[in-house]
C-alpha cells in the first residue's frame, strides 16, 4: 500500500506554532470587540430609533413592511438612491469616531461596504454602538440607500455603498477559529510578506478541515465546489444525450465487490454485509437486465489504510457500464469524448470559478488534445525503458512510473490527458476480459491526468466458468458473488465500462495537491468528522 | 413501528405451488430443446457454409467484414432489401419442418422476426439445426436481408422480417427461472385466462427479485427505470436552473443524523461509526459554509425493521437545503414548483414508458393542481374530525389517517398532491424551528401523493442553545453531533429544506403497490441480495 505522507499545506509553520498564533489572534479580537463597545458608551436613555436595529425575527413571522431582498451581486450604479435590503455575513466591521461604523457585507462571492452614520430620524448613537458590538461573520440584514462614492472602494467587489437606515442581526457569530482572509491567502502572498518582514497567518489543513463550515466560505472553495457540481452535471448531460440511463445500485452488499482491498463490514440484520467498494457488480447486472448503457454517481467506500494526498475512505464514484458491439475501443471512445466535453465545458462556463481557485492555488490550464491519445501498455513501458527506467513488463506501473510516463507523454505528444490500454491481465480485477491474441494481456485501460491515474476501465469477462475461475484465483469466495455470476450466466452481451472518482477529477483538472481540497467533508483513515 | 404485511403480487398462487409450476416448466422447456435438436439430426458431413454460424468472437478481436450494426428499433420498411446486422436476445425460437427456423430477436423495447430458411450458398441444414439448438434469452448476432411480409406479424414491434444469412451466438443462456412473457403479464390477463379455464404462469415477487437481472427485461421495468432516471434528471435540472449546487455528503458519520430510528453501525478504523440516515446535518453545514442552496441525490440508510410495502433499508434520497429570507413558505414554494415540473415533464416526455408500465400495472394519471394546495395541520385534522375520525391534535397522523385525509382532499379540492404544514413540534426532529406564535407547532411540512407521505421539510432551528436542548430531549448524545452544533454556532442565516425518496416518488406517481418495484436492487430487512 502506498504510504507517501499527507501533503500539509503549511510546511513552513509547525502545527503547534499555528495553534498558538490562532489563540493569540482570537484573544486580541475579543479584546478589540470589548474595547470598541466600551469606547462608544452612550447614555442608557430611551432610543427613539430603537426599532431600526436589533435582533431579527427568526421564526418565519411574516414581517410587515419588509422590502424585497436584493442580492449583493446585483448592487450596481443603476440602483443609485434606491432603497435596498441585503443580507450577508459581516465580513469586516470598523468604527470611526463615535458616530460612524463601516460594515463590509459579504454574500457568497460578493462584498459591499455599508456605512452607518448617526443621523436624526434614522441612525442613533446607540445603533452605531450596536453595530460596533457585532462580531465578524455574524449574519446581518441591512436596509439603506445606494450611493456612489467618489473614490474607488478597495477590498469590495461592488463599487457602490449603502447608507444604512436599518440593521438587524440574524445570527451572531463567536470569534471564529480563523478569519476568512487568512484562509483565502495564497502561499505566494505569505512568502512575499515574510520576505518583507511581515508574518501573516497561515491556516493549516487540519484546522481548515476541523472547521470546514468556515473554510468553505473562501472564494477558492466556493469555486472548487461549483466546479465539482458542474463536472457532475456535464457527466450526466453527456451520457443522457448518448442514451445512457442513470441508476442507483445498493451500497450494502453481501460480498466485497472487488476482492483484495480492505472493505468496511457491518452487521445487516444478523447477516454479514459490506459497503460496496464500487458499483461494479450491480452496474453489470443492470446490463444483464438489458439496460443498454448506464451510469451512476454515488459514494464508494474503501477501507484501505492509505494516508496519501490522493486517497479517501469514501469518495464519489463516476461509473459507466455499456454494451459493446465488437471491441473495447468503443468504451474508450466514450471516455475520450466525455472527458474532452467536461474539460471544454468547464473552461468555457466556469471562468470565474477557475480564476478564484487559481488566485489561491495557482495552476496551469490542463493540456489536452481534441482526439485523445491512446497508447498500449507495451508502448508506455517502452517509452519508460527508452528513458532509462526499469519496468516490469507484466506488472503494474507504480505512482512514480505513472508520473514519469506522464512527463514523457507531455514532452512527446503535448498532452496531459491520455489513455493507456492493453494492461497485463495479472494486475487487473477478476472480471476483466483477456485479449484474444494473448491471454497475458487484457482488454483494459487506465486514463491519466497530469501523470496521475483517474479512470480504470475494461471489457468484462462474461463466460461464467472463466469468471468463476478468475474470482477464485483472486481469493473471492464464490458464494458472496453468486447472484452476480448467475446474472452473467443468464445471458449477457459483450459489455464494458469504467469508473472514475469525482474528487480526483476535480483535483487533477485544477492541479491541486491534495484530494481533501475537493471533498466537501473528507473521510480518510484518521478523519470521520465533521 | 408500522408492520403491515409486504404486499405480494401473487395473492392467488401460493409460493410453493408457484415453485412447483416453475420447475415443471423448466423441465418441459429443456425436453423441448433436446427434442428439437434430435429431430433435426443431419449427417455429420462437412458443412461448406459453416462460417455463416457458430460462436461469436467475444474478446474484442477486430472482426473483418463485419457490417455496421443496426438497432432493432430502426428496422422499418425503408430498409427493404438492405443487408443489416442486428444483435439482441433470442426472445422466441420456433422450428418449422426441417428447413426453417423463426427467431424473434428482442433488443430492449423492440422485437423483430428473423427467418432462417435452407438455401444454397447461405443457410445449410446444419445451420437451421444450430439455430434450433439455441436457448431462449441467448444473445445472438443476425445478419440478413430486410423483407416486408405480406401479412401483419403478430407479437413483434417491427413489421419487417429479416431473411437470415448469418447467425452467431454471443452468449448462451440456460433455461431461465421464468420467461419474460410470464413476468410481463398483468394480473388482469391472468384472471381473464383463469375464467376462460386457462392457467397462466404468475411470477411472484420473491422469484422476480431473486432473479432481478431477468425481471428487469420486461417492458414495465424498462419503463419504470427510465422514468426513475428521468425524475433525477428533472430534479437536478430544475434546481441547477434555480442556482442550487449539487453536493456529495459523507455517508460514514460519527453519530446518527436523526436520532431515534435504528441505524446501521460499523467500525471505522477503531472508531464507532454510523451510516447516515439522511444528509441532514451535512447539507445544513454546507449552508453554514455559504452554499446558498444545495441538493443531493444519494443513498440513505435506515436500519428499521419495517416490513411494509413502502419501506426500504437503503433508498435514494432527494435532498434539498436552502437559505430562507423570511418565511418557511419559501421552501414550500420550491417543493411545489419542483414537483409540478417533475409531473408535467414526465407526462410529456415519458409517454411510451408510462404506457408500458400501465399495460402491466394499470393506473390513473396523478391528479394535481398547477398551484399546489397547502393546508395547515390543524385544517387537515379538522377535515378528519368533520368526517368522524378521531385525531390527536398534537400527535402525528398515522398511515391510515394520511390515506383518509388524502381521500377527503381529493374529494374537496380535486388533487392527489398537496402540502400539509405547521405540524405539532413534538412529532418533528430536533432541528425543527418552532412557530413564532405558538411553540407547540413548528415551521414544518409534509407532502403527500395519493394519500402517502413522500416529503418532509422544515425551517431549521439555528439558535445553538435551543438546538442542543432539543437534541438532548430527543435522546441524542451531544458529542456525536458537536461538529454540527459548532457549525451552526459559527453563524448561519435562516434556512430550511426537505427530503424525499426517489423510489417512493416513482412508486406513487405510477400508482404502484410496492416500493420494491421501483428499486433496482431493493434492500429490506430480509433482503441483501442480489
Amino acid at each position: 500500500m502506498e504510504q507517501t505522507p499527507i501533503n500539509e499545506d503549511s510546511p513552513s509553520v509547525s502545527k503547534k506554532a499555528a495553534m498558538k498564533q490562532e489563540k493569540l489572534r482570537r484573544r486580541q479580537e475579543q479584546q478589540a470587540l470589548a474595547a470598541a463597545s466600551r469606547s462608544l458608551a452612550v447614555d442608557d436613555e430611551l432610543d427613539q430609533l430603537a426599532a431600526n436595529y436589533g435582533e431579527f425575527p427568526l421564526q418565519s413571522k411574516t414581517v410587515e413592511n419588509v422590502s424585497r431582498r436584493t442580492q449583493v451581486a446585483a448592487l450596481t450604479n443603476a440602483l443609485e438612491n434606491c432603497s435596498v435590503r441585503i443580507r450577508g455575513k459581516a465580513h469586516t466591521i470598523r468604527v470611526v469616531g463615535k458616530n460612524m461604523a463601516f460594515v463590509v457585507v459579504r454574500e457568497s462571492w460578493f462584498t459591499v461596504q455599508c456605512v452607518a452614520t448617526v443621523q436624526p430620524d434614522t441612525v442613533s448613537r446607540q445603533m452605531v454602538k450596536y453595530v460596533a458590538g457585532l462580531s465578524r461573520e455574524s449574519v446581518i440584514d441591512v436596509e439603506g440607500l445606494v450611493s456612489i462614492p467618489s473614490v474607488e472602494i478597495k477590498g469590495t467587489t461592488q463599487q457602490v455603498e449603502i447608507q444604512v437606515r436599518k440593521l438587524y442581526c440574524v445570527s451572531r457569530a463567536p470569534v471564529l477559529s480563523f478569519n476568512i482572509e487568512d484562509a483565502a491567502r495564497s502561499d505566494a502572498e505569505i512568502e512575499k510578506a515574510l520576505q518583507a518582514g511581515e508574518k501573516l497567518v497561515r491556516v493549516n489543513q487540519d484546522t481548515r478541515l476541523n472547521n470546514r463550515d468556515i473554510d468553505l466560505r473562501t472564494q477558492a472553495n466556493q469555486g472548487i465546489f461549483s466546479i465539482q457540481s458542474e463536472v457532475g452535471n456535464i457527466f450526466r448531460g453527456f451520457l443522457l444525450s448518448e442514451g445512457f440511463r442513470e441508476i442507483h445500485t445498493p451500497k450494502l452488499i453481501e460480498g466485497s465487490s472487488e476482492g483484495g482491498a480492505a472493505v468496511f463490514t457491518l452487521d445487516y440484520k444478523g447477516q454479514p454485509a459490506c459497503l460496496a467498494q464500487s458499483p461494479q457488480l450491480h452496474k453489470q447486472m443492470a446490463i444483464c437486465g438489458e439496460f443498454r448503457g448506464v451510469f451512476e454517481i454515488g459514494p464508494v467506500f474503501r477501507g484501505e489504510d492509505s494516508n496519501t494526498h490522493r486517497h479517501l475512505c469514501e469518495f464519489t464514484g463516476l461509473d459507466v457500464e455499456m454494451e459493446i458491439d465488437l471491441h473495447y475501443s468503443e468504451v474508450m471512445d466514450i471516455v475520450a469524448r466525455l472527458f474532452v466535453t467536461i474539460f471544454g465545458t468547464l473552461n468555457k462556463t466556469c471562468q470565474k470559478e477557475l480564476e478564484a481557485v487559481g488566485r489561491q492555488y495557482p495552476f496551469e490550464p490542463l493540456k489536452y488534445l481534441p482526439e485523445t491519445l491512446r497508447l498500449t501498455f507495451e508502448e508506455g513501458a517502452q517509452m519508460l525503458k527508452d528513458a532509462g527506467d526499469e519496468v516490469d513488463p507484466m506488472g503494474d506501473l507504480n505512482t512514480e512510473a505513472e508520473r514519469k510516463l506522464g512527463q514523457l507523454v507531455l514532452e512527446k505528444y503535448g498532452t496531459e490527458f491520455y489513455i493507456l490500454h492493453r494492461y497485463p491481465l495479472a494486475v487487473r480485477p477478476f472480471y476483466t476480459m483477456p485479449c484474444h491474441d494473448n491471454p497475458a494481456y487484457s482488454n483494459s485501460f487506465d486514463v491519466f491526468i497530469r501523470g496521475e491515474e483517474i479512470i480504470s476501465g475494461a471489457q468484462r469477462e462474461h463466460r461464467p466458468e472463466l469468471l468463476e475461475k478468475r474470482a477464485q484465483a483472486c481469493g473471492i469466495e464464490l458464494k458472496t458473488i453468486s447472484t452476480y455470476i448467475d446474472a452473467i450466466r443468464n445471458g449477457v452481451t459483450l459489455h464494458g465500462g469504467f469508473g472514475a472518482g469525482l474528487e480526483r477529477v476535480v483535483m487533477l483538472f485544477l492541479g491541486l495537491d491534495n484530494i481533501r481540497k475537493t471533498s466537501l467533508f473528507p473521510r480518510d483513515p484518521r478523519r470521520l468528522a465533521p
